[in-house]
């Protein structure tokens, strides 16, 4: 943890009580991505700055010399965005409940993490004054040495769903922990996968992790719990999930991955702006492509078209997007269908390509449909003879079976 | 055209005849792609090198200081690579007969077209000494102000097909060119759609013009010519085609094509190949992605990860493209499912949020819900009044009917 971020000194108990009380708080005060908020705790550490809004409430004016002897000088133009925010703060601030909140945590046996716990997830300080205050979490720690975030729509096709499950199961064997939003289609899926792998999944909620948002997926978000992995919200519980929390929402899934890939979002959706969050952390997005007919994938190839993400179409490829430079490469192709010429040089090739299967010819009339001079031709039929693929008969030289198609098996022309 | 490429006076007409008459000797003489070939016509002319290369066939010994004088020094390598070469075209030289190439030419209707014709595509000067010597053309000229390639798998799916036929349709109907292989599959679709949308096309065949290949696609190609469009090769009508000349003629469909599309294409394909020669000619490359599921999108798929194609899923895109840069750019993307609230600034969104359509709620809690300031509240809903989004009712505020999703319609708050 470095200081800026963190300014608690880890040996100071009562300090870090007061800042874990102190960052309760400010979720509960504080919109997702309130950057003033984020700014102040950011310069003064959560329980000064708390101490200074509560005094700017209270009495009803800003004490800007207290402030800026933490936070430095601030010219006219922060000031004013101070005090529009503690404006913004007051009508919440008389409705502050901190041991309400504490006891709906208990209620529903979750637990406060703040930076500096082991529970923390690191990656949450690339967002710098964006970083949520704390993490409310029901179930394991949210964090994880590698994971990847598959996001995508709730409008999702069966196409779409079975890729999201067959990625999340097989990353899950590979040990990745899987990331997602917790809601209908790709999102549940990619849960759904996970839990399939035998793996971890976190899911990262808009409102507060007491109430299962959407409904319908209450019994999945339990077995995630269950297997080990975990609920997460910024916002206390009993907070209802907003169309802005929903967007908020999004940084945090892409901030505590190490890679997101969509696979099927709209033309503007949650899942592309998840990815987007991803790209400005600088960490590396995936696209899985569909058809260009289903309008299920137009988000995805959008951001393929647009560079924001990669294309990605199986485990292999995500594990290598998502993994440590040199680490997690993705295996080299299936090899398809390998014909016993691929590795043939191309003059080889063209003396192949002169003989017939059923048609004896001599070497000048292979030479003549090679376009290569009589030596080469020479040359290059006892090669293929070698490999099995020419054969000399009577009256010259004719093409064997094992021309045809098959796979794997490969020799080279040495 | 400039002088390296056609080294001959266009006021000069025995010297264009017999460059023309030399030509056709050559494009029956060397392979498609024997950069030997290609070089010494380069450095020499069609004339003057063939005339070289009958000396050196006949007395069967290369004349340097001759060959010198035209094309500057030559090392040891580059000297072993001639004489290679001539003892390759040996055993060919034997068989020419131009008379023979000509009547058959006659026969079906095809013309020689060499460069500095009205009906030679300049795009072909552009692969230096791997252009072709000349053109056997059937039809009209395979020139175009606006063409792209679209090719793809032989083995493609109903998607692709139907993928194909829209872009050739719309593309064609927009007075793009389609340009493609005339084989079964994507070829065969990316034809069909041209025809289908009253434009032009031409297919570029990797044997004689004679021929119609593969056989089963005769009826189309002859609907191609009947249509305006051509069929044309690089080695003379009764030439068969052959493995080798298939990949080589995939470098004469993206040298004459503006930019290169691919539909489906297997890991490993010929039309794989075609887009690495557009990229290699710094042409644009586009693929077109469909299922990860689908073998026949795997080829598309690996263009686009590994950046070789841009990712085109429309006829728009594809003309984008394809086009001069600042003309044809696609249009703005179909909005999609627009909503009311899109073009809301975040507050207004909050506030907006913060509204129910059943329960009224007073400025103060519409503030504390949106995490705004009353003042702010009471701003947003004055405007979101304004635009028809928020009514004002007896115990304070509700969200209207019109934040439903509707199309198109937008208005902008201001």
């Amino acid at each position: 943890m470095s200081a800026p971020h963190h300014p608690v000194d880890p040996d100071d108990h009562t300090g870090r009580e007061s800042d874990r009380h102190a960052r309760a708080v400010w979720s509960a005060l504080a919109e997702p991505g309130d950057t003033v908020a984020g700014a102040l705790v950011q310069a003064c550490g959560a329980t000064s700055s708390l101490a200074w809004v509560a005094d700017a409430v209270e009495s009803g004016r800003a004490d800007w010399s207290r402030l800026e002897e933490a936070a430095g000088e601030l010219d006219a133009t922060l000031r004013r965005r101070v005090d529009a925010a503690v404006t913004r703060w007051t009508p919440r601030w008389r409705s502050l409940d901190p041991d309400r909140d504490r006891a709906a945590a208990a209620r529903c046996g979750a637990r406060l993490v703040v930076p500096g716990d082991a529970a923390w997830p690191n990656g949450l300080d690339d967002l710098g004054a964006l970083a949520p205050f704390a993490l409310w979490v029901r179930g394991g720690p949210p964090t994880a040495t590698r994971s990847v975030a598959i996001v995508g729509a709730r409008a999702s096709t069966t196409y779409g769903e079975r890729v999201t499950v067959d990625l999340a199961v097989e990353l899950a064997r590979q040990g990745w922990v899987v990331v997602s939003g917790g809601a209908y289609g790709i999102d549940a899926a990619a849960h759904r996968g996970a839990l399939l792998g035998g793996g971890t999944t976190h899911v990262v909620l808009a409102g507060g992790v007491d109430r299962a948002y959407p409904v319908g997926n209450a019994p999945l978000l339990e077995e995630v719990v269950r297997a080990g992995g975990s609920l997460v919200s910024e916002v206390p519980p009993g907070s209802t999930p907003s169309r802005g929390r929903f967007l908020q929402r999004n940084r945090l899934i892409a901030a505590v991955s190490h890679a997101t890939v969509v696979v099927e979002a709209a033309w503007r959706s949650g899942a592309a702006s998840t990815a987007h969050h991803a790209a400005r952390l600088l960490r590396p997005v995936g696209a899985v492509p569909g058809p260009v007919t289903s309008a299920a994938s137009a988000g995805c190839h959008r951001l393929l078209r647009d560079g924001v993400a990669v294309c990605v179409t199986d485990a292999a490829e995500v594990a290598e997007l998502a993994g440590a430079v040199g680490r997690d490469l993705a295996p080299a192709p299936a090899p398809g269908a390998t014909r016993a010429t691929d590795d043939l040089d191309p003059l080889a090739r063209r003396v192949h390509d002169g003989l017939s299967r059923r048609t004896a010819r001599d070497v000048e009339q292979v030479a003549a449909r090679a376009g290569a001079n009589v030596v080469e031709a020479r040359a290059m039929l006892g090669l293929l003879e070698l490999e099995g693929l020419a054969r000399r008969v009577p009256a010259g030289w004719v093409v064997t079976d094992r021309h045809e198609e098959r796979r794997g098996e490969k020799k080279r022309l040495s």
